[in-house]
């Protein structure tokens, strides 16, 4: 497959244009924001564009051409401000799912947060960041992309185990970024994962046996 | 009509208050937010009810209990913080929409913003409200609820004409926040006007006439 990264150079992103830039499966195109993160991916060889979220859907339309999947994993991670959230983490998130049809690309992978389905569990630190997610996730599930939702738990900077635990609500618990971008390559493979969303944190079943029981 | 007006202290709302405690075909539930204010209302004769949008939905749907129709106009304009215009503005008039189905409402007027449908008219300044906004009004027509959009244009406070120009796309203009409540009371008794979604501005119509031409 061919697939845009969108938020590349986010700290899961950075693990999944390696991961994909490693597959023989996979084409990976990084969508960064500068000119500068595009040099510096080209000069590694990467395939990368310019984007910006808070542009116009033509602009990530057209950065997006030719790809068969889009991955969304940038975002702000509840640390700026609630305006960036919501000009980001909401209406960037749903540009990009109207590019993806102006761009005729249907799979689409979010990168959602830990519970956001369930407003009771909403962390009251970063609530405004929890509503971004919950609606962005919403305005996913209703537009006729083949989507999945990856929701995971609080993430570390710790190497992968490849083990995961996933489901419509695990117990908090927390996931290296390593594994989650790996749970992305895994759903780009199973497409057993297309329309469904789940919670993710490290667990004790293998990745790619774990999206596989997904129900 | 038993009517629920949440944000029945704003500014619209106390308008559309008054107009509905005075008409022969409708009651008013204000909702508000202080015990004190709802003493206030009561002294004058109105039935009122305390409810927080950033509370649960149970307890919006039990200050709506009994009513046949939710008008939202609460919010921010705004000039609060964009955390509030997240939880307001966006999760709060989505948790009314719940409270509707909960309370089984099927009726439901928005006070939306001018052109919140159309992103590349969302004015820089306040882009994060219109973001809030828009999304609340896609929650509100992928809801099944009977609903209507209404987009009023820059609110003043001059006296109503009770003349209005409505439609799609309008040319941004003002209107009267009394010709706003006066246009909801005439959604309120024109089922035409279910389903749907319009910009309003001052104009030359009649407002009972100008809402059963929409199409």
């Amino acid at each position: 497959m061919n697939v845009l990264v969108v938020g590349a150079n986010g700290q899961i992103g950075k693990h999944l244009v390696h991961l994909l830039h490693q597959s023989n499966e996979h084409h990976v195109r990084a969508m960064v924001r500068s000119e500068e993160q595009v040099k510096q991916l080209e000069e590694n060889g990467i395939e990368a564009v310019q984007g910006n979220l808070e542009g116009t859907v033509d602009e990530i339309a057209k950065a997006a051409n030719g790809c068969d999947a889009i991955v969304f994993t940038a975002g702000s991670g509840g640390h700026t401000g609630a305006d960036k959230t919501l000009l980001i983490d909401l209406d960037g998130a749903v540009k990009t799912m109207e590019a993806a049809k102006k761009a005729q690309i249907s799979r689409y992978i979010m990168v959602s947060a830990f519970q956001a389905h369930n407003r009771e569990n909403w962390s009251e630190a970063i609530k405004p960041y929890y509503v971004a997610k919950h609606y962005a996730d919403k305005m996913l599930v209703q537009s006729n992309l083949d989507y999945t939702i990856i929701r995971p738990g609080g993430l570390t900077n710790e190497s992968g185990t490849g083990k995961i635990a996933v489901g419509e609500n695990v117990q908090r618990s927390t996931i290296p970024r390593e594994d989650v971008a790996r749970t992305i390559v895994a759903c780009l493979q199973e497409n057993k994962t297309i329309k469904h969303s789940f919670d993710l944190v490290s667990g004790d079943v293998p990745i790619s046996e774990a999206v596989k029981k997904l129900n």
